[in-house]
């Protein structure tokens, strides 16, 4: 069950609002390397996890900071768009470059939400949960959890580039600090399980039998025109201690040329393919 | 550029046609554990990778490799719909339990693509391309790359679980044989680069200047009612070799209260609000 | 069955054109305040209508007036359109001030649609049908539909605001009153089915039995920092005449810690979880 | 900020699993009746809410125990999915009859989750965060909530009556009494705020100046063949107060015959169209 | 502006119910085959229309017979649903062979919309008007004009071989031959327009010189191990008069090796791609 | 089996950079009329293709085409955005006149994609496999991708257009060409089946006792004001050659007033529809 006390995790100031700079925050609430994404993600992984209780409780408690997180960035968001212009009888509004300026502002900040945060990107689309990953293995989620928060440092990173606002910039560096912790907090799981060494091949549970062993440590070079990139991915020990990696080069297909013959009558094909 | 040659990478063959098979197969095709996605995604990496050529070439091989893996599960797709009734005139659409059966198939392959395979979900649901994770950072597009991988092999597990036709298992032995390899392949990328300790946190280019490093190494526990987990993410050195990690415990809001204030003329708001 | 003719139902001018306020006045197209939401909501509503025949007929009837108001803001885009630069050799795309003014233009308005509407919402997003809200339940309805008619509204308000163009300002004078009406029109079925207090809660015809009405009447104030809020929401009686309205301070959560014990075999899982 | 204790705020039983009631479930979590919808639409009209700071609570509040509500429902549906077959070789995927009523569960609770629950809605479709509306106008988001409670009470409804699972109908009984009171709740503030006639037209704050208010008060009869239905919506005052409704039947158009002219040269027309 | 009669184009029976059958029907509704992606294509075709009025007409008034096919279907599906179980107390809902054929109806079609017709298509996926083609251009649009009905002829007949109730196969029927008639009326207009080899390419106006002509007519062969197939496409004049076909095989390519070189200093990249 | 040889297919030049440029060419890549759309509907056409190989072969040969497309569109946008500001320190971002023209960038080429490619349209929507057209019916599938082709050199028209840019007009030229050999290669595939007269209606197996023929071959004029306009469509011998065009006008509805009765106990639906 959740609580809410009515202060931020930390504060959120703005200097000088800038409308541009709302609609690009949008990103980190609403895009695929944002808040709502990764709050959702570790949210119904923690409903799922099975086995190590700890894990559970990793996820859900990170899953409640990452909610903080959103409110924060919504509440930036409404900071940003203080003042922004709301009718053309406004003296901003009628600027040509003020106005030129605000058309890389999101229009629907003015027209559907009131000059507040919207559960939309940078380009005012809005997030979808089937970038919930949560696949019930418990070493798939923490890679798509790493992937997440990489992701998200890297998506932070360019936002502190683009503003000059001392507020955002402290704002931002907090959740750059958070990012820097979650990356490694989810490969710390992997390690505790055993490491990468125990835990491929990702299911570690699928028997060998149900796998083609001859073909799972060649790099196949599909390149018509060069030689196979050389490097640790085909030479030296498998990452998992079962076996070498190589190159198999030019790859001659092994399986059969596909054809489907006739179509049949009442299928609702042209009488030509009868 | 792009050539193809008539035959398949790997022998597809299917004993017994099962409609209920070739949906669930679906998810291997246009799931967003599934092969549209890792060929667009490392397609779409490949043309934005920047540094390193080896890489670029890595990456372009391999999607080349996936639209090939795209080609066998069409195939596999349309050979387990062989034979499905088209018409109510058929007997097998006649007898109540092999329709009650047949409840459990996509109907559009019925109706829309006249028994074959779609670029659609196991439930149906169209891919979409937000799921082309592709950022620029090597790093964090490795990440989501082990990731993928992970999420398909887990699914094409799954996968052979569910059936026990020879061909079938014959073929998804392959894929997950290939999803091994490519899973290490790109995590071998990190350890070319020289392995987390340097790559991490990612990006590793963020000044330091830009992070509020004394937020970078704890595990914040926002569970009210419970000890924080115990484990190496919260002990120990840092993965990237510049903290040690801790526990803050029941944190306290280091934030303001927010407040937006009334709202101003002409904002569409109700009187009351302003 | 529906007829058309030839003329709008209202006057539609433009005094002059202007491509960013075509952008705008998309959302009241594609958006989900706009006209084809609540034109599709109605005429699905209407064919699900059960009971009075007079709510089916009012449905339907309205669904149709929405369809001309598509109509109308369709010509309203196209007109804002007019003249706006197709090539670069023409000389108002080639000067910066009217260039980066233009930036706030849909660019698909030039490259897709030939200067037209289309149906998308000001960020260039397809509407899609997943917002036609219709239960069967026709109170459940009404208040989707009034819910649509209020951000309609709103949305129509602050295009006004953004606009000097006396032919714009004309015609959105004329769907706002329509909107005004529309709003209390379905209001007006509620009173006219026995007003909130016959038709609450919705559906009035859960037994009671189904209902945990120790549960029905309270606030539960989850803020851990704050006390609950007064007002007419937890005091007095209820607005369905069955309870009395109270507060739950603080609550403690009643049911169970949930765990999901060990993963089973063959489920795709690491071992680690078995 | 929020926190979480590790218990469920109402307990969660599940006497007898049941795949084919998790996929129903479903659609309470993911749909767009769902407690995902309810949760994101509070919190972001707070994060946005203007005015009266008691509001601002009540949705924070209110949000936070739909964060609840969804863990609850996540719970149930794993509950639901414990023992489902998840490989050909057990008996129950064998036997024809159990699979055809497998036939009607959701493929990827055993392909993509792991038996769990996941962000989507009882067709599979993944919730998409468009549906969270949030206008910045209390009265126009006061009636999209009593709309969403409504549409959330005639689902759990629905699920009650398709189940007779008894810890199941108790869970969902609770469900069915806290959206009695929500859709109360969100009334009582409009109550709160001087009710309806104070409130109306939403927004009430746009000048009368921007209302062509001939247009307000009539409902306007579409239907070619059938008299306007007779109801309070066309007799009586209007329900904000300011006019007398009326009806306009059979309506001539008002407005002119649109028509664009010829296509300009460059814009990619056809000649013919030139 | 349209009106609406409360009768339906063409009478709508069914003799037995059959909730599979409903879902089926949802395809024809709200597929990409189905009614309202015609009627709004056309409509928006309609409203966009430059040049020939008679076009305009053809489009508006064959827009507005498709929403009269909407009405249809969605009585068609409401009457398809009569009867279906709504509580599990219900005879049928206890029988596992029903229970099972229900597993391949929508289950939307009760939790949702309460036994009707839904805006989705027979996954239960809602439409989305992305896939309302208008392009400006004529010619490119009754080319995706005749694609549509195409694809809703093919759809229609494989509905009426899944059905024996007279009713339906008679209203199919109804429907089959109103897109026999599409077909050609959207052909026809090119016809009007000279037929292809004045319409060709599409658009025609695009002025040669900015046309590679020396690519402008070959057939390129990517196929490394097959001959290129031998037909009308690499053989004889071409359809628009303006050359000849022919076949280049085994093409090599002709551009550069695409390298991006380094990433930049704050790009958010890795140290090691810079 | 796809290869994949590292030059690009034609030479793909920009000689000044300009990230509006980018945006716009992101609607070759990821919009309906682009090249990932037409490069996977032709490749999930081959694959369900049935009868003559020939085409299969075409079909498949020509997705490999495309796929290289969307590789030189990718280069294309990235060497569009070389040198774009990633930082609020570089000079141009301080230009307000520069930075208005920005506004008119996509912001995910920088905040996202670390200026690259995305398979996003020009509004930054990401593709939908949605609009992946194969019906297993070679006629209409071949119409499909005559529309897809003519939508597609509209847009490169459109294109060509905005660019004075040497190198894009080049690349720009070379996709005009190709789209013009392809829209005619598809309809020389029906010109190989037989041409329209024997390829019409599609299905042309449809057998004729499914039609209602009596409806097949007259323009339902729905217009109330208007004469049906005259041409080829309503006037002469059907294309099919099994039927003559007529109009039939203000045409009377000939099916029943759908009315669905009162709603069910259990159904979810108000008492007083009950």
């Amino acid at each position: 069950m959740f609580q809410h006390s009515s202060k931020l995790q930390y504060p959120v100031k703005v200097d000088k609002p800038d409308p541009q700079f709302a609609m690009l925050l949008q990103q980190a609430i609403g895009g695929i390397e944002g808040e709502i994404r990764v709050a959702m993600q570790y949210f119904f992984q923690a409903m799922g996890a099975r086995g190590d209780d700890r894990i559970r409780d990793l996820l859900m408690s990170t899953a409640t900071e990452e909610l903080s997180h959103i409110e924060m960035l919504g509440h930036a968001v409404a900071l940003n768009l203080e003042g922004a212009p709301v009718s053309y009888q406004e003296e901003s509004a009628k600027d040509p470059i003020i106005n030129a300026i605000l058309g890389g502002a999101n229009p629907r900040h003015l027209l559907s939400s009131g000059l507040s945060a919207m559960p939309v990107n940078a380009n005012g689309v809005p997030f979808d949960m089937s970038h919930v990953y949560a696949t019930g293995n418990v070493a798939a989620d923490m890679m798509a959890n790493v992937a997440a928060e990489s992701g998200g440092r890297v998506l932070a990173t360019r936002l502190y580039n683009w503003t000059d606002d001392k507020g955002m910039q402290d704002f931002l560096s907090f959740l750059i600090a958070r990012d820097t912790y979650h990356q490694q907090q989810w490969l710390a799981v992997i390690e505790e399980l055993g490491g990468f060494e125990k835990n491929l091949p990702i299911p570690n549970s699928t028997p060998e039998a149900h796998e083609a062993t001859e073909h799972s440590y060649y790099y196949l070079n599909t390149l018509t025109d060069k030689q196979a990139p050389e490097g640790r991915w085909n030479r030296g020990p498998s990452l998992d201690g079962r076996g070498e990696y190589s190159t198999r080069d030019k790859p001659e297909p092994e399986g059969q040329a596909p054809s489907l013959g006739k179509a049949r009558e009442h299928s609702g094909a042209q009488k030509e393919q009868m």
